[in-house]
């Protein structure tokens, strides 16, 4: 190989080594600093190059990605405030574990705090959010400073994908000529050939990626599963709690797990379990309802449960969270990453290890499922749940309505995308389990409402599967520029736009009559989203009623372009309809 | 005063302090963990609330209003992501020194790191990108604590507006309850009245701020002052440089100096001295025209200069450093906040002290101005420079002639906002100087194109000038939200959107005629930016040539409401003029 200059041979070695560290695609923003990764990404026949003018929505679209497929879209920036721009996508991925690659170009080190144009100081950028951190060194053509890059494209992917995935930057520092033209320094025709004297290894590297690397899963050591095992048996009222993950427990160990200890599955939304096949394949119930329930006068004269196996992060559901502490019972948290996502600290046994693995070995030796009556009383609390969601509809329509049509009518198989706030919340609450194969995702690590639409997106161009978003008003209106993605980057979306004007989450505080509250937490916008339509090619249609809704939701996911249904609530009158509904849910509950 | 919780005690206690050293304004988004400071700053009788629904055109709005009236506008949000999203102006606001108080809601220590909805690491969220950083103890009644706070206040401010002014960050940590009611840990009525003991200072603080802050300029050494006098006397080709900065040498100082040394006066477009009634009051020029004739074959055969006495940042124009680099003379900056911004490497003399002190000193001492052969080469040089650009027009109408235009036409008083990439070069090389009172201002520290419309629109509302923008499509699509702060903070502006569909500035890029350049770095997008008029209420325009724009421009200028004049254009057309006009500059000063 010949490069015209060093920077060319750095950046089309990384990028060679990152395609056979299995990389396939790219998200580039414009910038002159960035130009060697840029023109090397773009060159590279292996390569999709997702373009985003804006780097937040860049970064919230590799995210989405790597939520949807569990590998690392590497990101590419030019130098300066660009790469403070990713931050917030930073953040998100690492409380959630997604990996992400950060590339960000910088100056060479002799600008360094200079007063040179575009020059900051982007060394440990992102803090103690990154899993790892490397300011590169200045680009050589010296074999060892190579090896040292194949290794280390190698060791960014391992370490973003690794026992605790998550965000790893490379700050890539390139001194001019930015281009592929030969630069004097580097000899007369660029780097010359035999650049690498006898050294093979570092000018071609090997046939594959230059370090194979395999992250090993977590054993449940034999002790502990029998350990578990034996209080899963001694226990009458078992749980099983599937928390949020984007790559939790799977579906069969899960069927296992809850077919041998008989344990009702309280499933989040976010956790992909409330979702598939094996819904009809569980004995106990899997249940979607306990958000309304859990923790209320219906269940104050429930037993506790005597033990709760959980998998994934800590659940959305704040009720679901104060009966696991309430329960004080023991509680078994199975975590590969040992992230702790611990915050009612009621945890009694913590386990570092593959979930599969453990639900798999615990099943196998558990042989007396838990009682019927404990089982029973799930079954008939999601019966009466489902009953009165179902009667509600006949009342109004309201917001959490539009979820659980959205949960019940999307196509299978679908991704479908829930915004922080109160779409996360009323799908957790009003959508119905159900054995469609969707890949239920949301932003649950930091729970921001920046990035939302660019996070959809970015998961629906890694699939082929069709693409639901519901989002409110705030989070479109956040992340407008993200809309970018959809002609820019090919995405065809249906998203549900709850508009409410505003904050709607914020009528839960007790703050809602102060006379503060409508000007700095309801923060009504009057915002009229249809010129968005005309500004980023897609088709706005405001929608009014659930049979206007349901028929124009219909219609959009089998139809190719991206649709923006918009439907208004008042969100005071959605809550009304919350509230009205739980306590007939939780009346009928307790009558029984 | 009577509390009905600490952390309504705790905020309206920061922002009656704040409030004291005189914070008039706030920036807020809405959230659920900023309650207690939203609340604070919304009670406050003599605070001005401008809310923006994305944290990072909030951080950009603050920065503008500082960058404008040299205070700080303190930044609320709420946990999360919505820190993250100050970042990007962060760094500009450390990059070009400007004041900014940030005040991040915080999840009680207890929740750090356990999973907690919300909750991510925000120490030291900006890395060292601000001055000073406090993560904030957890609200208490106790009289020293509260002294603490009072402290505190006063503390940031004085560090935000100090001897090198930047961003402070207080990150601030409430438990709930967040609103304003009695907390049961408070007492059974709220804090008890008593809470202080006989604490007066920490129940009520004083009457003004607690803490009294003044900051010292820097005075020059009377010795050294003796050496940069005599310097200056005995040099025959002198030159001072006004570099960009938002609150440097003053003109009653630099018309001193300049008249006292005959020096000519080389003035950056953001240094704020190429415009205001000074022009005409120096008699050695004020030239604004260098970025085209310097270091060029119309410069090569001058002497070189003898000596250089350089005030702010580095200078926009790369051709004016460049003949500076290799001036190879004695170069004595003056920086008073020994930020060392000197990406050459060629200064001689480093002075940290007070500008207007130094030029007055060093003007009164002075008695022989340099030669007027040399005053005389820039002042034909200059004459002949406009007078190209006044014949340029003939030909056809090119972006560079737009900010022609505007620096020409734009009403006195007015604050100019020019736009990163292309926008703030054509004023440097085409904004002819002027002695209209015009605040020119740019984000020329990290140099970025983000938040550009939400700084020109916090400029704008920080006076009664008119405002105008001149911005890019890159940067117009990249802060569109930032256009939301027209309705919602009540500022009119004009701006001046030169679309060439994509990133110009990579014309002067050698890439240009690779086959990537097109796809990666022209990123051409397509937008239709009119719907954007819909959305934000204002009155969108596309114009045409030259007449269309100066008859648009008065019109919108004079006009209530915000009007958007888009001007189209090749970007290599526009380059081409640029070229030809420099080329005919260059050749018209070197036959002379």
């Amino acid at each position: 190989m010949s490069y015209p200059n060093v920077n060319t041979l750095w950046a089309e070695t990384l990028v060679e080594e990152l395609v056979a560290g299995g990389v396939d695609s790219v998200c580039v923003s414009p910038g002159s600093r960035s130009t060697p990764l840029t023109v090397a990404f773009a060159e590279h026949p292996d390569v999709t190059v997702y373009s985003h003018l804006d780097e937040r929505s860049s970064a919230f679209f590799a995210l989405g990605r790597a939520k949807r497929t569990g590998e690392p879209t590497p990101l590419v920036c030019t130098s300066g405030t660009a790469a403070a721009n990713f931050h917030p996508a930073v953040v998100e991925a690492t409380q959630s574990g997604v990996p992400m690659l950060l590339l960000t170009a910088d100056r060479p080190p002799e600008l360094t705090d200079s007063g040179a144009n575009q020059t900051v100081d982007q060394e440990k950028l992102y803090g103690d959010a990154v899993r790892w951190y490397r300011d590169m060194p200045e680009p050589a053509a010296r074999p060892r400073a190579v090896r040292m890059l194949r290794t280390t494209a190698a060791r960014a992917l391992a370490k973003s994908t690794g026992s605790d995935p998550g965000p790893v930057h490379l700050n890539c520092r390139f001194r001019k000529p930015l281009e592929p033209t030969p630069a004097p320094d580097d000899g007369p025709d660029g780097v010359p050939d035999d650049w690498a004297g006898g050294d093979q290894l570092a000018a071609e590297g090997r046939n594959g990626p230059f370090v194979r690397t395999r992250q090993g899963a977590p054993e449940p050591p034999a002790t502990e599963v029998a350990r578990i095992a034996r209080a899963v048996e001694a226990a009458d009222r078992g749980l099983l709690v599937a928390g949020p993950a984007d790559d939790g427990l799977a579906t069969a160990p899960l069927e296992s797990l809850a077919n041998a200890t008989g344990f009702p599955v309280l499933a989040d939304p976010l956790s992909d379990r409330r979702y598939g096949p094996h819904v009809d394949r569980i004995d106990p119930p899997v249940c979607g309802g306990y958000d309304a329930y859990l923790g209320s006068e219906a269940t104050e004269s429930w037993p506790a449960p005597d033990v709760v196996l959980r998998f994934g992060a800590s659940p959305t559901s704040k009720p679901l969270r104060h009966y696991l502490r309430d329960a004080e019972c023991r509680q078994i948290l199975v975590d590969p990453s040992g992230g702790w996502s611990e915050a009612e600290f009621t945890a009694t046994d913590y386990l570092v290890a593959d979930e599969d693995a453990v639900a798999r070995a615990v099943a196998d030796r558990v042989s007396e499922p838990g009682t019927r009556a404990w089982r029973e009383r799930f079954a008939t609390a999601e019966r009466l749940h489902w009953e009165a969601v179902s009667d509600a509809f006949g009342d109004r329509y309201w917001e959490g309505g539009v979820l659980a049509d959205v949960a019940a009518n999307a196509p299978d198989p679908a991704t479908v995308f829930v915004s922080n706030s109160m779409p996360v919340r009323d799908l957790d609450r009003f959508g119905a389990p159900r054995t469609a194969d969707l890949s239920v995702l949301g932003n649950r690590g930091a729970s921001g409402i920046d990035g939302i639409t660019s996070t959809a997106l970015g998961a629906g161009s890694a699939t082929e599967d069709p693409l639901v978003l519901v989002t409110g008003d705030l989070a479109y209106y956040h992340d407008m520029n993200g809309l970018l993605a959809l002609a820019r980057c090919g995405v065809d979306a249906t998203i549900v736009l709850l508009n409410n004007d505003g904050g709607g989450i914020f009528h839960v505080l007790p703050i809602e009559d102060d006379d503060t509250f409508e000007e700095q937490f309801k923060t009504p916008h009057g915002l009229d989203f249809e010129p968005t339509g005309d500004l980023y090619g897609l088709t706005f249609r405001r929608v009014e009623g659930r049979e206007a809704f349901l028929d124009a939701f219909a219609d959009a996911v089998r139809t190719d372009g991206t649709q923006v249904l918009e439907v208004s609530f008042d969100a005071e009158a959605s809550h009304a309809v919350r509230d009205d509904l739980t306590a007939r849910v939780r009346a009928a509950i307790a009558s029984r």
